[in-house]
């Protein structure tokens, strides 16, 4: 497929939903209206193929996936998506694999009222840079370093199921297993959480890609204070509990595993039943915020913990 | 270096100089403040190692021209560029390449003030993408589809340049050749033309990285119109004419070429004093549109003549 073609092919299928998109795909820069009394969100995330995804995953489910996890980094701001532009490089395209791909990246927004407004394609190693724009409230976005002492720390959905997912990918052809799939399509298909709900009542907010414990960390690290957390008290799924039983190894992967792509916040005990209701998915208290400085893991019976080893600083591309 | 560790040292380094920033790099997002009455333009562009630049380009070219590709695409919307962001894949990061890539970024965006307000770092073959962000009165921004018929066809600066300086590559460790060396740097470090001054004279612009003759092919489809070129007014480098003395051999280099990164726009006859004055760079009135819908080229005794052969449809990443 020539680049113009696919250009053009993109243009005639992302019709703009958006008002305040003023000039879509096309010329040498989109043009969007930000609403007034607004900042903008921006962020970029890039998706490498045998780094972000396995080198087998399915069109749709890599642009799926580069569409979630920028649209989460905008959700753990507390901002409304409403822009994103996608640059891709490949060693081919063909009009199925494209349409495939475009399918993913519409269906990792969903019903957000979220343009695509710009792009770039070129042939290369098989790499997704999105970045999405979206806006929030002047001065009410929630930051890293707002978190405080004396608050709880409360995460979304469960974790560790898209770790379990990658370590069963080779297994994946095999006859279906209902648990199995299930976290497949969690690493493969990320559900990101829209945040607005929570301006207002969280304090700080991070979206979970690196693992719980790294990314609870840099919170803790920007607003200066340490936390204690309940490793008995990680939200699990089902599919999870049922194929790995160990509740210790389990514990680990929930703590270190990246690409869950839930949010992580604090906030004042009192903010807890907004924040709730304000959230269309189920909120786990974990923990709870002191001052000193560190992260310290206890179980039910507040004995200390170790479920970190090697494995704290999450990950690292360069390590 | 760890990519903690190499996104600290950004952060250091890359201290906002725009009060508009309201948060930089560091955070899940960028917060951003938009003034008010203005759209933004948003472009993406990404440069792959050995097919946008040669993949022994120095650290500090490969971000100079990472910055001015994507600054030259606002510039031919008539933005004001205020933010960009870098997503930067490569196989290994030392601090030397990282800093001189950053001065290289530095470089390529100049006097403007232009904040880099995020990225991501990741392994993988050497990749950059950038997606700056400009600023345009509302309404007001330079588009490709308002050329009209009985307009003149202007450029700024000199063409084949960067082409020829492409050619001559692996030449450039000979001993030093002035003419030679002049070229090499309009490859490595393409100059772009604050476009902001043209708002109100221009009705069409684009900025030509795919070749003279393809990209304002692209105005004159988008504008419904056509245009006949003087191939012997397109302005060329002293540097250029002495290396390349066979005029149509450097004409079809001027025409179908890229690189160049120089603006081409359409504006009225009586318009053209005003946007000299505007703009700090020169403009070459060659060529005038119509209504014939095809792109003729004619020489200075106004025959026509064949430059382009198989080259017409200029860079196509696909092709």
């Amino acid at each position: 497929m020539q680049e113009f073609a696919l250009i053009d092919r993109l243009r005639t299928r992302l019709r703009s939903k958006r008002l305040d998109t003023c000039l879509g795909i096309g010329d040498d820069a989109a043009l969007i209206a930000p609403p007034a009394g607004q900042e903008l969100a921006v962020t970029t995330d890039t998706l490498i193929a045998g780094r972000h995804f396995p080198v087998d995953t399915a069109a749709f489910d890599i642009g799926y996936k580069a569409a979630a996890v920028n649209l989460s980094d905008l959700a753990a701001m507390g901002a409304q998506p409403a822009w994103l532009t996608l640059a891709l490089a490949a060693p081919e395209l063909s009009q199925d694999w494209c349409d495939a791909f475009i399918d993913g990246v519409e269906a990792g927004i969903g019903p957000a009222s979220v343009d695509i407004i710009g792009g770039d394609t070129t042939r290369g190693p098989l790499t997704i840079t999105v970045t999405a724009i979206g806006h929030v409230p002047a001065g009410r976005a929630i930051r890293r370093d707002g978190a405080r002492a004396g608050q709880l720390v409360v995460v979304t959905g469960t974790f560790g199921d898209a770790a379990y997912g990658l370590s069963v990918w080779p297994d994946r052809m095999e006859a279906p297993d209902a648990d199995r799939d299930l976290l497949l399509a969690r690493l493969c298909r990320p559900q990101w959480r829209p945040g607005v709900g929570l301006i207002g009542y969280a304090s700080a907010a991070i979206d979970v890609s690196d693992g719980l414990a790294a990314d609870l960390g840099h919170v803790l690290a920007a607003s200066g204070i340490g936390a204690t957390i309940n490793v008995d008290a990680l939200p699990t799924s089902d599919a999870l509990a049922q194929l790995l039983p160990d509740r210790a190894a389990r514990q680990r992967l929930q703590l270190s595993g990246g690409d869950d792509y839930e949010l992580c916040l604090t906030l004042d005990e009192h903010d807890l039943p907004g924040a709730r209701r304000a959230m269309d998915c189920p909120l786990t208290v974990i923990g709870r915020t002191n001052t000193s400085g560190a992260l310290r893991l206890v179980d039910d019976d507040a004995n200390s913990v170790d479920r970190l080893g090697d494995t704290h600083a999450g990950w690292d591309h360069f390590a």
